[in-house]
Order: C-alpha cells, then sequence, then structure tokens
C-alpha cells in the first residue's frame, strides 16, 4: 500500500482523543469486540506465514450465511440482475416469472431504473407486497402499506456481529428510539431490553441518552421470557426514570428461543398495562427449528386478542433481507411495520427516515422477492423449494447437532436451538479460571473466547458482550458452518474445553 | 389499500407530538420541503382525474439524473449484474473486462458473494480502486486505501432534494462531524458553511446540537468564496461558539460555481492559519461544464502547497456514485477521504462507521465501477466513452442553455452554471409579490415556488431553503431534463414570470 503521511512530525492535530466528542467513546466501547479484532491480527499473522496450531480463523462470532458457503436463492439473485440490467428482460436463460416481478419493480422506480432515488418511504409496489406478505403470515390479519417502512439493513445489525466484529448500528432502532426517547432526570425515557440482550440495544440506548432497563430471560427454562421479571424490571425502574418502550426479540438473538403464544399475549398484556410502546425485533421469523415451536408474530396475537389491544398497543415490528433461507445479508433490505401509530407521528416517522436514510432501491428489491417468492405454478417454484429445503433443513439439522455436542462436553450446557442461527452455551469456568481471567483485567468468558481464538482458531463472542446474570458465563457461536465443518469446529471447542478444564482445575 | 386502524377512538397514545423527543420536531423544520409535498398532492389529483392547466408535475427539484431518463451507464450495469447472478459470468454477451471487474469484486467479497457482509470501511480491493483512481485524478498525489472509507450514499443527501422533497441525512457527514463535536456553552464546535448552502448541512449541525457558522458566497462574483468573507464569519463566530469545522462544497450546490485553484489555495491557508478542519463536499467533481473552469481537487492543491501544509491541514472530502455521467443515486455508494486524520481518531472513525453504517455491497461495487471504467484497449473502452460524452456533453449544453434562456427573462438574473447540476437563479421580485406572499405567511421565494407549481406544475426548491441574503430571492432548478423537455420548462418558467410580475406590478 501506498504511504501517504510523511515522515516528519505534524504539528498538533484539531481533532484528537482529547479534543474530540466524548460521547463517541462512550458509545464504541458499548460495542466495541475485542476478540474480532484478536481474530484480525491472527489472519493477518497467518497471511504471513507465521505457525499456528491452526490454518485458517473461523469466524463463528457472525451471522453472516453466505460468507459460510451458503449459495444464494437462485430466483431472488435472477430477478436482482434482470433489475439491474434490464437487456436480459430479453434473454431465453431466464425464466418468466423471475422476468414479471423485475419489470413490475422497475416500473415503479423512476425512470424504470434501480438508479434512481425512491421514496424515502420506499418504493410503493414493495411496500405493498410487505403488506400482502404479511397479511399471508397472519392469517389473513391487514396489513397496510402506509404502515410499512422499508429501511436500510433492518436488521444486518440486530443479525450479528459485523466481519469486524464493530455491530452495524441499524436506522430502524435509532429512528424508531429517537422519536421516542424524551424528559430529563427521573422521567428521562426507559427502555426495557432482555438480557442476553443484542448489544445493538445497549448502544443505540446509550447514544441516545436514553435509561437501559434489563429484564432477564429465563435460562433455566430454554431462555424463556417470564412476565414477573418484566414487572420486576418496570417496578425498579420507575424510581429512576419512565419506562416507556419493551424491546423484544423473537426468535432469541443470542438464545435462540422462540416465544410461545401464550408468553406473546402475556407480554402484550403486559405492555397495555404499562403503557409501554413495544418494539418487536422479528427478523428470524423463518428460522424456527424444534418441531414443538411455531414462530407467532406480535401483530397477529395482538389482532385475536381484540380491539381493546388492537385499536391501543403501538407495536413496530421488523424483518430483513439477511436472515431467513435467503441469507442476503450483503443488501441491507428490511422493513418495519408500525401498529396504532398516532397518524403526527407517521409523518414524524417518515420525516425522519428521510432525514436518516434513504433505503438502497437495490436492497428494497431484494426485500421484495423475500416477500414474493415464486408460488405454486411458476415456472421456478420448485427450484426455490428445494433451496429453501435445503437451506432451512440444514440449519435445523445444525441447531440439534450443536445442541446435542454441546451437551456432551462436561461443564458446558447448551439451551435447545429453538430457533435463529446462534448457540449461546453456558460454560462453567473452574475459579482457578476466573482468576486467571481477573489477573488478565477480562471478564472470564472474554478470557476463555480469547484462549479459544488463539489455540484453535474460532471466533466466537463472549457472554458478556450480550449481558448474563452475575456469575453467569457463556458465549455465542453462529450455527452456519456447513455440516462437516460445524462438526469440526464443535469438536475442537469440545477438546480446547476439556483442555481449558483440566489446566485450571 | 387495506385499511387497519379501525374507527372506534383509540385510548390515548404513548407516542404523541406532545410526548415526543422534541428535538426530532426542530430537525424536521430545518429540511421540510412543503413544496415537493405540494407537488406529491398534485400527482394525486392528476391521478384522480382533477382537471389541471398542465398534464404532469416535473420534478426539476431534485438531482435524479435517472429518473429524467438518463440512460445507466452499460458498462456499469454489465458488471453490476455479472456481481448479482455469477452464472453470467459464463454468458458469451457479456464482455471480458466487465467480467474481469466482477470476478474481481467477488473475490473480494465473503462466500465471493455480494450477500455477504464487507469489512466496515469497505471492501479492501475498491478501496485499493478508489486510491489509484484519486492517484490519477490528481496527477500522481499519492492516495492510501487505508484512508479510504467506503459509505452508504456519500452524496446522495448532498446531492439534491429527495423525490418526496426531504433530504437524505448522509453517513459520511452524520458521522465525521459526530466526532468533530465537541464544549459547551461558548466552546460549542462551531461548524462553517456556504450560503446559499445545502440544507443537509444546516440540519445535521442543528441535530449534533453544533453552531453554524455562515458564510456568504459572492452572487455579484459568480457565486465565489471569498477568503475575507470567510475571515469575517470567523471573527463574529468566536465571540460564541469554537469555531472548528470549514465545509467547503465545490463544485457548488446549489450554486453550480467551481472554484479556481487560487481560492482553494486561499481556503487552505484559511483554515490552516485558523485550525479549521476541512469538510470538502467534492461529489460533481465530474461536473465541469464551463470551459474556463477546472475542477481541482482540495488533496491536490493541499499538496502542491508544500510539507507544512499537506502534512497538517485536517481533511476530509467526498464522492459518490450519484453524480458525475453514472447517475446511480439508487446505489447509494460514496467514499471518503481523510488526510492527516491523528491515528487514534482513525480508529474511531472506523468504529463510530461501523456502529453507524453498514456499505451495502451492491453500492460498493457500483462505486467501484465509477472509478475503474474501462481503459483504451479494453473491450468496452469505446462505448463507454461515447456513453459518458454524450451524458457530459448534454450536460454542458443544458448549463449554457438554462443560463442564457434565465437571463432573457425580465426580473431573473442567473449565474453561469460552471458545473454541478443545479441552476439557482435570482428572481426580482415585485413589492406586491413579497406583500401579498407575507399575508400567506410564506417566504416570498416559497410564495413564488408555489405559484409556479400550482400554474404550471413545475417543481423547483426556494431559495429560502438554501439560505441566502436578506432581501434576495432565488430558487434551484436541476437542469437534468432531456434538452427538448428542459426548453419547455424554460418556457413555461419564463411565461410564468412574466405573468407573475404584471400581477404583482
Amino acid at each position: 500500500m501506498l504511504k501517504v503521511r510523511p515522515e516528519r512530525s505534524p504539528r498538533e492535530r484539531i481533532l484528537t482523543l482529547e479534543s474530540m466528542n466524548p460521547q463517541v467513546k462512550a458509545v464504541e466501547y458499548a460495542v466495541r469486540g475485542p476478540i474480532v479484532l484478536k481474530a484480525g491480527e491472527i489472519e493477518l499473522e497467518l497471511q504471513r506465514g507465521i505457525k499456528k496450531p491452526f490454518t485458517e480463523v473461523i469466524r463463528a462470532n457472525i451471522g453472516d450465511a453466505q460468507a459460510m458457503g451458503q449459495q444464494p436463492i437462485t430466483f431472488l439473485r435472477q430477478v436482482m440482475a434482470l433489475c439491474t440490467y434490464p437487456n436480459l428482460l430479453d434473454s431465453p436463460s431466464f425464466p418468466e416469472d423471475a422476468k414479471k416481478r423485475a419489470r413490475r419493480i422497475l416500473q415503479a422506480c423512476g425512470g424504470n431504473s434501480l438508479g434512481s432515488y425512491s421514496a424515502s418511504q420506499g418504493v410503493n409496489c414493495i411496500r405493498e407486497d410487505v403488506a400482502a406478505y404479511i397479511t399471508r403470515r397472519d392469517g389473513g390479519v391487514p396489513a397496510d402499506p402506509d404502515n410499512i417502512y422499508l429501511t436500510t439493513g433492518a436488521s444486518d445489525g440486530i443479525s450479528g456481529w459485523r466481519s469486524d466484529g464493530l455491530l452495524d448500528m441499524t436506522s430502524w432502532l435509532q429512528t424508531i428510539l429517537k422519536i421516542l426517547v424524551s424528559g430529563g432526570g427521573k422521567s428521562r425515557t426507559g427502555v426495557m431490553i432482555p438480557i442476553p440482550q443484542y448489544p445493538l440495544y445497549s448502544a443505540v440506548i446509550s447514544e441516545l441518552d436514553a435509561i437501559q432497563v434489563n429484564y432477564y430471560l429465563d435460562e433455566d427454562n430454554c431462555w424463556a421470557l417470564n412476565v414477573n421479571e418484566l414487572r420486576r424490571a418496570v417496578q425498579e425502574a420507575k424510581d429512576h426514570c419512565d419506562p416507556k418502550v419493551l424491546c423484544i426479540i423473537n426468535p432469541g438473538n443470542p438464545t435462540g428461543q422462540v416465544q410461545s403464544r401464550k408468553c406473546i399475549e402475556d407480554v402484550i398484556h403486559f405492555a397495555w398495562e404499562e403503557k409501554l410502546f413495544l418494539l418487536a425485533d422479528e427478523v428470524y421469523q423463518d428460522n424456527v427449528y424444534s418441531p414443538d415451536c411455531r414462530f407467532h408474530s406480535f401483530k397477529k396475537v395482538l389482532y385475536e386478542m381484540g380491539p381493546e389491544y388492537s385499536n391501543n398497543v403501538e407495536l413496530a415490528s421488523f424483518h430483513s433481507t439477511s436472515k431467513g433461507y435467503m441469507g442476503e445479508c450483503g443488501y441491507r433490505g428490511g422493513y418495519m411495520e408500525v401498529i396504532n401509530l398516532h397518524p403526527e407521528i407517521k409523518g414524524q416517522l417518515v420525516k425522519l427516515l428521510s432525514v436518516r436514510l434513504c433505503p438502497p432501491v437495490s436492497g428494497q428489491a431484494a426485500m421484495d422477492i423475500v416477500v414474493n417468492p415464486p408460488v405454486p405454478g411458476e415456472e421456478s417454484f420448485e427450484n426455490e423449494s428445494v433451496e429453501k429445503e435445503s437451506v432451512l433443513g440444514n440449519l435445523a439439522k445444525k441447531a440439534k447437532l450443536t445442541e446435542d455436542l454441546f451437551n456432551q462436553v462436561p461443564g458446558i450446557h447448551c439451551n435447545p436451538l429453538q430457533g435463529a442461527m446462534y448457540a449461546f452455551p453456558r460454560i462453567f469456568l473452574p475459579a482457578k479460571a476466573v482468576e486467571a481471567a481477573q489477573a488478565h483485567k477480562m471478564a472470564p468468558d472474554m478470557f476463555y473466547c480469547m484462549k479459544l481464538l488463539e489455540e484453535t482458531g474460532i471466533c466466537v463472542v463472549p457472554g458478556s458482550g450480550f449481558g448474563q446474570r452475575e456469575g453467569t458465563y457463556h458465549f455465542r457461536m453462529t450455527i452456519l458452518p456447513p455440516v462437516e465443518k460445524l462438526k469440526t469446529v464443535l469438536q475442537k471447542v469440545k477438546d480446547f474445553h476439556i483442555k481449558f478444564l483440566e489446566k485450571y482445575a
């Protein structure tokens, strides 16, 4: 690489750590992942030929399906290619149903081109397709395109650590929370989030100078959400802030639990009682593996609970192109649906979204294919179904495989991976390991993950980055690697763990 | 559309105009464009068959090239299609040079797919291509890929009003300013911006609670930047804030002036003297039309001024896929180059960028083609050159045409459109029109533009949205419509203006 900075020492800079915005430093610490930085250093060392007990770093820290070898869904890429280079619409090598969708999307774009701006809320026909998808998903509960907002990377930030280990702050969460946050001192807005949480939440909350209100998921009960715990948390919070928002992640990240319908009803009733605005992060709605689990959207349950709730409870829910079986993280497509939002606030929201972001049109188009896949009778339906089944079937196998193998390891307990794409096993660390960690000024599970990385090349994220009950330790690992590779990874973790226990016994 | 909100009146909402974040309301007013909202209403009325003195709304308010009929550059779309659907790499109907670039981009993507995350600073090989482009552009002045940050829509927000009339706040400006803003009271960070400005700047500044410091461009001198005016502005500002940042837009938006090399030298010397961090918005660097004007990058001039400057002056400059001859607004690709940034701050920047945004990989790929077009000897060079020449040649014609026609109208004065893609003519309004506007509680040029829209369907943006000297009135109009259409638009404006003058004589 070229060297720009000349050798002679410059005069003092205007922008230094001392002169910079202190708030930025604060935010950064909330989301920084030293493990993943270390992984980058090790990769460089491997490239430089430095010998290690392993030949590659396996980035099991991030939910990046295609980076792990998952093939893109053919139909989605065909439509995207047709939209990108419309000359292909004359090509016989593309199926008619893909061309039909591409034409429809292009007709809705300025100048029939992905290269034009779209309205800030998103391309109209795509918002209509999203609404139709939601209506189908929720068994006929109507969805209004006016309530749909297409966003940039609605879920990338929610879906996993970035490849560089830093969280990608998502537009929707910042946008909706920015509108919600107000007051000062004891009337500062309190935002309830699950622990373990996805650190995006704590980062946005601290950046917006809101108050984080923790509620703990029940690890002994497959990470279920217990409404009594919500009550405890909100009561305690009222002493020092004004709890106004309740964040739900279902299926859970990092914990992978899938909430029962009953649980969702209880949560909605609680939100109604306590006048809390519901934020439902539902980006893993297609990623449900346990045969005895089903995804229920908050929207659907809300409507089934009757008008007292469906007319009153304010809800924003989120989905994206990054997860499901498409796994198109790079397109950064996503949507937000709002329910019972005050009309004036909808105006504010559209304005703020417009100010904050412009959804890339290619990402919007990708979102359209996610919600509008081939249907029976269409040329591509068969192939699409095979590809979909293969991705989701494999994920289900790997979820079970991971749970089983972890639970064979002494000192590791792993709840069932009911959904999403991560395992979040609990690791029982000997006192000596905890002392060693303290000597290194590290959280014990950070110490453990760092050793795991250094000795095996496997990069996972310590539970301390997500939050966990005092004295418990975990790590988050994606199940995205191909089955054979995943088996190797799990075996390596097992061997490492046993050695680790011996060393610090 | 489906109706979701039931009829029965809901209980009081949690989120209302009263309870929401007051800061959001404040920001919104800085960027809201009522004219463009009105344009939307009129379009709906036309769709409903309501008769108007015109058949379509012409959105001359936004720099949206392809929406105005500009065809995408074939090569760029070919490479993008190949990256999107790699099966096409086997197709004989795509040129080898396009395939070569697509392969190179894909090899740099996780899993060889645009569907994977990239590093938060952007794909390495694309940052290298950007650095090589800058080095070529600046006649050999070296650029370091480490100083390049690929961003989301580095310039969409800078390039024009959104189609819905709201500004798209851009990531780079928020990110770099967020790091720079600090202090309170009189030590609050002051940010110098040109007047007329692109309202994105005032919006970001107010949102970050920094202090806006205006310097006026010299309309009598083709909107030139005069360093004495910078001196006046910074001296006055020091009474109430700490001026730390100087924003430059070159070529100018909305004013279209192209800064001379001498002017840039003076600005850099001033920034050096006053210890100001330079933000150079150079997204129109390819859009220079006046034969006696040339684009000089701040980076190049900085280096030619010698080590005292090139080692010390801190600079961030910006470019994007949206302008130039590619006009790919929808891809939201862009980059920022930083010079003399403190190494620690570069770390902070990469962290903040990672937190703030994830550049969509398709936008990064599009940026790569913008900076890495076909070269002589490559298969696509000829066609690319023809397409490029046609776009830029037409823009130059239209720039001259617009200036000439406006200056034929009594009561309109239009400076030469040296660059960018807008005219910002001054309109001399009769006292009676000003009174009528005041009676309608509108800025006089807002009143004028509203009437223009209602009577002709032509949507332009009043100068009051950009800032202008007290008692002067302007509007901004894009020159992007095809020549024949542009002539019609200009004729309609002329006829309207003459009638307007008669009416309020």
